[in-house]
Parts: C-alpha cells; structure tokens; sequence
C-alpha cells in the first residue's frame, strides 16, 4: 500500500524535476506560486490544504486529492474532519466524485496505516 | 449595488419553492443534505463555507461564490482571508477563474458596503 | 416571459446563420451531426432530448437546457418526468448545477404557460 | 476481461463499505439518495439509467460509465440504443470524450461477453 | 455593440484594479504570469493568443474568449484563421461550446465593424 | 517506455475499429470531422495540433496529449515550443493540470528518445 504512494511521490519528484531543468523560467514561477499557495497567512496551513483537497476533489484530480491528504494529515486534520470536508465535495460536485471519493478513503487509509 | 444582491436573493427564494413545491421528494432531501453540509461538525461553519466558496471558484458558479461570500462573511471572515481563499482558487484553477474573481471581488465589496 | 424565449431563439438564430455563412465546410457537418444526433433511431426523439437535457445541466449550459427543455415539451415529456430527469442531473452533477436548475424551472414554467 | 469488471466491482464495495462505516451520516444520505435516482418513477428505469450513462460520458469517469453500462444492459438496453446513447455523448462532449468511449466499447463488449 | 466591448473592458480594468490593492502579493505574481504567457517566446505571440481562444472555448468563459478575440486579432489572425480554430474547439469540445461559439463570432463581428 | 506509447496505439485502433464497425454513420462521421480538424487550412497543421494539445491539456485528457504530442512533434515542433504551450495551459489550466504535465513530458521524453 505505502508502495502505491511512494511510486507517486517518485514519478512525481522525477517529473517535477525534468519540468524545472526544461529552463522555461514561467513554468518554474508557477510551481513556486503553487507552493506559497499553502503557507500560513491570513488562513492556517490547515485550512488552506482542506481548501486544496476539496477543490481537487470536485475537479476530480486523484494526483492532487493524494497530494493534499497526505499533506492535510500532517497538518493535523482528523478522520472526522476529513469526512466532513468530503460530504461538501461530494454535495457540491455530485455522485461522479463518488469514485474518487473511494480512492481518496483508500489513500487516507494508507496514510493513517503508515503513522 | 444591494439592488444586485436582492435581486440573486430574490430569484433563488422564488424558484427554489417552484423546485420544492414539484413534489419530487428526493430533489427536497438532496436540499436539505446542501443546508446540512455547511452546519458546523467536526470543522466549523467559517471553514466548511470556504470550502464551499473555493469550490464554487474553480467550478466557476458565479451564483454559487455570491452565495458562499454572503456566509462566509456571516461567519466573520476577514477580507485577508478572502483574499488568501481566492489565491488558492485561482492557483488550482487558473486563470480561467479570473472573470469569476473580478465578479466575486465585486461581489464582497457590495457585501462590505451594505454592513 | 415569452419575451426571453424570442430573444434566445433570435439570437441563437441569426448567429448560426453567420456561423453557417462563413465557408467553414467542417462547422457547417458539426451542425448537420449535431441535429441528427436527436432525430428518431435505436432510441426515440423523447430519450434522446432528455438524455440531451441531462447532458447540459450537468455541463451546466443554460441555453443548451433552454433549447432542449423546449425540444423535451414538443416531445410529450411531463412536469413529472423532467423533474425526474433533473433529479438525476443533481444527484450526478452536484449542487453546483442547483443554480441552473433554477433557471431550467423558471424556463419549463415559461414553456408551460405559452400553451 | 470479467476479471477488470470483477476488481472493479470488489473495490467498489469494499470501498462503500468504508465510506459508510464512517459514521458521517449526510454521506450515507447522498449514497442512498444516488441509488434512488434511478429507481422507477415518472421515467423508467432504463431511460434514467441512459441518463446517467451519457451524463458520465460527458463529464468524463470512467467508473461511472462502466457502472451505468452494466446497469443499462440489466435493464434491456439494446446494442444500438447505446450507440445512439453514445453519439449523443460525443456530439454533445465532442473528441475529449473519445477515449472514454472507446473504453465504454470495450467495457460493452466484456458485459455481452458475460451472457 | 462597441459598447458591449467598452463595458467588457471597463469592469475588467476597475475590477483588476481592486483585487491588485488587495495588497496579496501572490495573486499579483500571478496575473504577471498570465500576461507574460502570452509574449513571444519560441512560439510568436498569434500562436499563443490562439492557444489562449481555444484554451478559454473549450472551457467555455465567455469573458476569456472575448479577450483572445480581440489579442487575436491585433496580432493578425484572420477571419479564415479564426474559424479554423474555432472549428478545433467544437470538434474537441462539443455541441456544449456552440452557445460560446455564438458570441464568439458576435464578438468577432463587433471587432471586425470597429475597423 | 516505447512500449507504453505501444499499447496506447494498439487499444486506440482496436476500439476505434470495434466504434466503426457498430454500424452507427454518425459516430463515423464525427470521427471524420475530428480528423479533418487537424489538417492544413487557414492555419498551418503544426498549429492546429498545438491547438489540440492545449485544448486537451487544459481538459485533462492524458490519452488525447498522448496523441497531439506525437502529431505535433511529427509537425515539426520542438521542446521550447512544447513548453511554451505548457505554460499557456498551466497558466490557463491551474495547478489542476499539473498532473497531467508531468504525464506529457514523459511521454514527450519518450517521443524524442524513440527518434
């Protein structure tokens, strides 16, 4: 199971890397925008990953729902508070998040086993 | 200004009766799992509504942002954290979510004015 | 009322005409493929309209649900019926189309009362 | 072939199972209110499950699209009503929906297979 | 009709204004990358303002299409050109891009009168 | 890595054969029109298939940015002008697409190394 996250986090280092070395400065600008994006400003680090994993799930991106669960969890969110954050999503976006709904509990699952 | 703001609130009274005066009984429960799905619980009311307003944002639903903007402020954000809440949209979104936050950041200086 | 009806079909009618009039044989075949797509086959006019109702709420396109609730009446669907199919529309497209729901309604009342 | 519809399946239920063990009560609702939509009512259950079908294929999951194949086929769908239910899909979603289709087809041909 | 245009680029400057004073410096950084992803590069600025129409059709947002537009046509594109693209975003994006594609060609009309 | 390209191929003719040859003549002309859309007109092949890829990256369909890819590189365009591209669709686009970057630049690694 950590097998399936440690290929993502590996395919996903990799490939960030040969996007960084493509020597395209704007793309590498994004990418630090997407990291400020998450610190702590006006909105705790917490807040601001949930915002993150809903707005992955009702655009329906398992890559990105992965990536903020994981970063989500080690911001101190709880399984309730995850359920919560789920049952907007899935309200605002509607059964055809349901099927990335079961991988995101299959990875929450993962990543509780891990700790 | 407010003129803008009653009328959205005005059509959404009207026909959200059409809707729940149709009969059809799941359409009223599925309602009712929208209310609940920002009453607070294992996360608060502020932060289950800025769920609500960054998923509007990268779903680009203008009626839904107004809507969430109006709780969210009722729920004592700050203009920061909007602000902070609308970096995330537009980081995860893009700038195809821009047109959408023009109108949101209209839509929370009417919001201000009107208090 | 009837009068946001005229104006759709107006506008909807003299710009395919200048969509049509620009040479661009391929758009012209869209077109053509596109009205076909609803025409009696392995399945009726009334199930291909509605799946064309569905189709558009979930994408949320309100002239698309403007066009094709008018189509679904011509068919013979009932106030029952669509409300069925709206059901289903929300439940697969969350309630993030609730807004355009409003406006299928408001537009179905409009299409009742011009009969 | 049976055995991509059967893993599918096993993870589909473990992962319901999951979900509603969770205790968050307002998802175990939307669940039940997902299965209710397409139980018979005004529309019987083959149109509505056509509706979900072309309603998955425009909003691009496969899962739900396998779901709503078998579904269809359970209650009488003929090889050429979905290839009508198909077209309307791709007419409507245009190309992006191809390679969703193409795994429709072949998910199709799995459950003819199966009888 | 200029009009429209005129209104169109009034909001779009006061509102750009107003989320500028906000004062968030990320979301500034941002709408400097959105401008420059559109200067020449390896690619000249009509390809990349072309990539931009199609992006924003297919996404359907009216507001973006509206701006390509008239980028478009300042870098050059003709009106042979732009319904070539035009023609790729409803092959890729569907009959659901036609309402867009409507005002796109009104916007183009408009442009095109103010000549 | 070749292989992977490989059986992308070999799945695409298979299905497109198996679509064909369901005997629906509106499937087949849209496969047509799709076609038709990426060959020289107004605007050069090279890029309309840049046209493809951007509107397909920003939809987030890994198998149609296989396929523009491969046809773009076929038309001549090199890394800067991928990346280029890439950084309108991500700006466009969000960090929502930056799972699918990743997945293009693999497969354009793997494009270049087969040459």
């Amino acid at each position: 199971m950590a097998e399936r996250l440690d290929q993502f986090r590996a395919f996903r280092e990799k490939m960030n890397a040969r996007i960084l070395e493509s020597g395209n400065l704007d793309i590498k600008r994004f990418f630090a925008l997407d990291s400020r994006a998450y610190e702590a400003g006006a909105l705790p680090v917490k807040t601001k990953e949930l915002l993150g994993l809903v707005a992955s799930l009702v655009l329906r991106c398992d890559d990105c729902v992965t990536y903020h669960i994981v970063r989500c969890r080690e911001a101190g969110t709880t399984r309730e508070e995850f359920f919560d954050a789920f049952n907007v999503a899935i309200v605002v976006g509607g059964s055809i998040t349901i099927p990335h709904l079961r991988r995101a509990v299959a990875t929450l699952d993962e990543v509780e086993q891990m700790q």
